[in-house]
């Protein structure tokens, strides 16, 4: 059996050059080498309908439930779109959320944002904050990584030369594996 | 030229027998002889991509601008998922949000919730509002529309019987043309 | 060496006959016996002024911060004022967040809220959340317990005979004793 | 007939050297000549109890209603405090809201905000923003008025020598007075 923490990672961008899947990326880097970060795809997913909840759900979000249902920890990286969490993001959490057993639950999880503007993000991290309340995420509180002009740290290829906001990155994909250790001791004592 | 007044409006809800969705159609009923709402149709919409802002936009985007932009005023109508504003709905003000000019810019808006909690969609609503401040739409602050557990005042024919609900639905149009005339006023005056 | 779990709880409402201050009570009815809660006393503070941080606070408020140090737990029950926390509350948490140190970090805690409108004070208890992430305290997600109409459920003595509402207190105070023992698990095993 | 625009503004900061109400000082020096803006003093309140409601208030409460009655517009200045609105302004304002009529009813405001860190106090204002909803307040949403890393601004006389600063808080004033016009554009007239 594994002893890997499995972190699975939303980027809540869907730009081929997205900061926030970028971010996702150095994220793996400066990951520990027990720890596995997997990049769920949400640009496939239909508009949610409440009709399709549950079994009726398309295949898509069946498959990315059974992924958040088997990771240890959550990961978001996200832009914040008119000070909130962008519709992409929005949707894929609401078909998510609809599913049985509800894959979030009990989970710990953590958030970064990227965006060109001085606030990096932050508005859209308390809304994701309040959203995930419902599904009973419990959230890392520091480091609060937020990004702020996110076009002069990442280069054209999209690497993160600021020694500074790996360094941040890092922190903050610890404090996530810390906090599932914390949440699920005897699980972690397993390993 | 016309001299009523123009609301577009928004359902945050696919389903076909959507709560909200009926909650415009009452709207439409309530609403004074001198007033036209269209409901706009977003679930046609693909996911948001920065990539295709502006010009690049998917036609179903542009032709949506246009009518926002032609609007004198806006109401939305939208369910509360995960203690937020819907994806779907999200989704269609991210793109709306990207084309220029912004259609939504100095334009008042209501919203209205629907949903089978005790709460009635609260919690989407404080969320709608800070979303378009940055596009700067003006709200309406009363009455604050919140139909709790609708499936108890809606019948299967998304017919509302409850009169007071209806009149509260009424009161909101009402107070949505007052704002508008209030921020236009030599525009209101030329009618 | 006491193994109990020491609370400590705020009430947001200094009225003598606090539905708030009520619910701490039952909260201590409904506590299991290795649990005490103590109910602080924040009426009489002064207003805030940052010129008074750290040591030249007053004592009032060097004494509250001993006992939240001390606390394994806090327990908020607040009503909500004007859609927010109330001034009250908030006076007291800016006082305590500028000692050293900061006597919340890392600290588990609950809310629960009592109004007379149909909300329960829903709205309070986000920005409660929002409040302290930065003083880096971890919520309890469930249950949500917002005591609605509480008029009606307390009588006039501030007894609280509605069995259902009684045993939702009960049930968020082993939630939050539970959230204790997870962040603090080395703690818990040494008890 | 005064045909000035009478605003009054709020700081919510006791400090003496508060940069919130320096800030306020500069909105008095940057205010046409049309336009007197007067300083609360919110320092000398008590704590709101709910017992004190209406005509039972102190009467530094009842004299600060009457000054918000007569004002046709109101100016927030705020520091952030744990990620919120201070305690103190909150005070002020739970108080007023429960004189009646409730002076803040239908009147335009504005906010601004400055702090040390890199954002200026945002998340105040948002806060602040859905406290107000319920008091009917309609919001300038722009310029959104952030002073970031306010000690580099402001002297240690309280001055503020930035010039692109000082612009934008003559901008927030103008757009105030702007505002005031469009929602009570027969009063305007008659001046």
């Amino acid at each position: 059996m594994s002893n890997k923490t499995r972190i699975v990672a939303f980027s809540g961008s869907l730009r081929k050059d997205s900061y926030n899947t970028a971010a996702v990326r150095v994220a793996m880097e400066m990951a520990p080498a027990d720890c596995e970060i997997e990049l769920l795809d949400i640009g496939t997913l239909p508009l949610y309908n409440q009709e399709l909840d549950g079994d009726k759900a398309p295949r898509e979000v069946l498959q990315l439930a059974e992924k958040v249902m088997a990771a240890d920890a959550i990961l978001f990286s996200t832009p914040e779109y008119n000070y909130s969490v962008p519709g992409v993001l929005k949707n894929a959490i609401d078909w998510l959320s609809r599913q049985k057993p509800q894959p979030f639950a009990g989970k710990p999880a953590a958030i970064m944002s990227s965006s060109m503007s001085a606030f990096g993000g932050a508005r859209a991290q308390y809304h994701l904050r309040q959203i995930m309340i419902y599904l009973d995420v419990h959230f890392v509180n520091k480091p609060e990584v937020m990004i702020a002009r996110a076009h002069e740290k990442f280069d054209s290829q999209g690497q993160l030369a600021d020694a500074t906001t790996r360094d941040f990155i890092g922190q903050l994909v610890t404090a996530l594996i810390a906090l599932h250790h914390q949440l699920s001791p005897s699980e972690a004592a397993k390993k």
